[in-house]
C-alpha cells in the first residue's frame, strides 16, 4: 500500500496574501520532473512526472502503452538520476514489443505529440481501441461509496502540495488496495498499473478509481488493467464514454460520497 | 470576446445517483476530439482537444510551440472534418520553422511522447528555457481578483459540462479581453494565445489566468506570449516556479477572490 514520496516536493518560501494580510510562509511544491524513458539502449520517450515510485511508473507505461506485454518481459530497469532529469533503462525480452522499437512498426514509430496522442501524426493511427473487459464482476454503491471516501486520507503528497493526482484500486467491498500520486493523472494510472501489476491483488476483481477527469487515455489503461468499473471524481469526455461503452467498462463521474453519474454499463452498478 | 462552443459538448442520458434515489437525466459531455495538424502537407501532431476555436488552436499551437514566428508566417489554415478526427491543413511561409520539418533539425524532428515533452526523446533536448518577459508592468492585487471573480461567468462550456479549463487574458485593470475552453489547459492557452495574437490587445501590459494547475508548459506558453503575471487557480509544480523565476514571470498559485500564494517575481504584484 505505501508508496515512497521522498524527493517528490520541495519546501519554498512564499508571499501569501488573505484578507488584508501579508505575510511569508514555507510551503511546499509538487516536483515535476523530466523522467527519460529507453528500450534497450534506445531513447524512447520523455515524461514530466514526479519523482517517486519511479519503477512502477516505467513498468506501468511499458504495460499500459504495450510495449511489453507483461511484466516478465521486462527485465532491468536501471534509474539515473541526471543533472536535466531523471534517465530510466529498461531492458525487455527480445520478444516484447519495445525490443523492435528501431524498426518501422506502426505505431512505435517515433512521432511528434506534446501532451497529444502517443506516436501518432496522422488521424488514421490517431486513436486504439481500449481492450474488452472480460471480467463479469458487478459493484455496489456502498463500496464504491466506501472507497471514494477512503481517497483523501491516503494521499500524503496531495496533502502536502495540494496539487497532484491520485489513481487508486479498490476491491470489490471498497477496500482501497493500493494508491499512486503523480502531478500527471496518466502517470498516477501508469504507476498504479505498475504497482497492481506485481501484487497478488485480484485486479479483475476490483475497480479503478481517479481524482481527476476521464478522458479517453484514462479509460484505455484502466480497460488495459482489465477493471470492470473507473470512478473519476470530476466529468468524464464524450469519447472516453463512447470507449467505456465499447469496452464493457462502468463509467461513473462526477463520483461523490452523495451522489454520482454512471455513463456506461450502469448494469456493473447496483443500488443498494 | 465570443467564443465558438458549436459542437463542443453532445447530449446523453446518464443515471444519476443521488442519496437514495436513482434517476435518469440528461447531461451534456465535453467531446473530445483528435484534431491532426498538418504543416506544408507533412503530418506533424495529433492533439485532443475539444472543437471549437479550431483556428485560433492551430494558430496559438504554431506560435507557442515556436513552429511560426509570427501571424503573418501562417499563410493558410484549412480544416477538413473527417470520420476520425479532425484534420487541420496549415500552409506555412518558406521562412517559418515549421517549413524544415522534413530535415533533421533538432526539437522538430518527430519525437513519441504521451502527454510528455514535445519531441523529446532523450534528456538534452527535453527542455526549453522560457523567453525572458520583457514587460515592466505592475498588477494590484485589486485588479488580479476582479479578474478572478469575472471567470466563471464567462466559461459557457465548463457551466455546460464542468468539464472543462478556461485561460483568460485581463488588462491591468484586471477587465478581462479573451477567454477560451478546452478539455486540455495546454489547448486553452494555445487558444488564447491564437485569438491574442489576431487581436489588438495591449498582450504584454495584462495577465494571464488559467483555471487549472501552473506546470512547465503553462509556464513556457506565458511567457512565449509575453504577459508579466501568470495566475493559476490551482498549485504550481516546482519545475513552473523555477522557470517562472528564471523567466521574470510573477507567478501566483491557489488564486482565489480571498487568498492567494506568490511564487516568484513578487515584485510585479503590489499589495493594495
Amino acid at each position: 500500500m505505501a508508496a515512497n514520496e521522498d524527493s517528490a516536493f520541495v519546501c519554498r518560501r512564499v508571499l501569501r496574501f488573505g484578507g488584508d494580510e501579508r505575510r511569508s510562509e514555507d510551503d511546499r511544491i509538487a516536483e515535476e520532473v523530466p523522467i527519460a524513458l529507453r528500450y534497450n539502449g534506445q531513447p524512447f520517450a520523455v515524461m514530466l512526472a514526479t519523482p517517486c515510485d519511479i519503477e512502477d511508473f516505467a513498468l506501468g507505461f511499458s504495460l499500459s502503452e504495450g510495449l511489453i506485454e507483461a511484466p516478465p518481459q521486462l527485465l532491468g530497469c536501471e534509474i539515473r538520476p541526471l543533472l536535466e532529469g531523471i534517465e530510466v533503462d529498461l531492458r525487455v525480452a527480445e520478444d516484447a514489443p519495445a525490443a523492435r522499437l528501431g524498426e518501422a512498426s506502426g505505431r512505435l514509430l517515433p512521432g511528434r505529440s506534446g501532451c497529444g496522442l502517443c506516436g501518432a501524426r496522422a488521424l488514421e493511427d490517431a486513436l486504439r481501441l481500449p481492450r474488452p473487459v472480460h471480467t463479469t464482476r458487478r459493484f455496489t454503491l456502498a463500496a464504491l461509496r466506501r472507497a471514494l471516501g477512503a481517497l483523501p486520507s491516503l494521499q500524503p503528497l496531495n496533502a502536502a502540495t495540494g496539487a497532484v493526482h491520485a489513481a487508486a484500486w479498490a476491491d470489490g467491498a471498497g477496500a482501497i488496495g493500493l494508491l499512486r500520486e503523480d502531478i500527471g493523472r496518466h502517470n498516477a494510472v501508469d504507476k498504479l498499473i505498475g504497482a497492481l501489476s506485481l501484487s497478488d491483488l485480484p485486479i479483475h476483481e476490483g475497480m479503478l478509481l481517479v481524482t481527476s477527469r476521464a478522458s479517453y487515455e484514462i479509460v484505455l489503461k484502466a480497460a488495459s488493467a482489465g477493471v470492470g468499473l473507473l470512478a473519476a471524481l470530476s466529468a468524464p469526455t464524450a469519447l472516453a464514454v463512447d470507449l467505456a461503452e465499447r469496452a464493457g467498462l462502468c463509467l461513473v463521474g462526477f463520483a461523490r460520497a452523495e451522489t454520482c453519474n454512471i455513463y456506461a454499463h450502469a448494469e456493473r452498478l447496483l443500488g443498494d
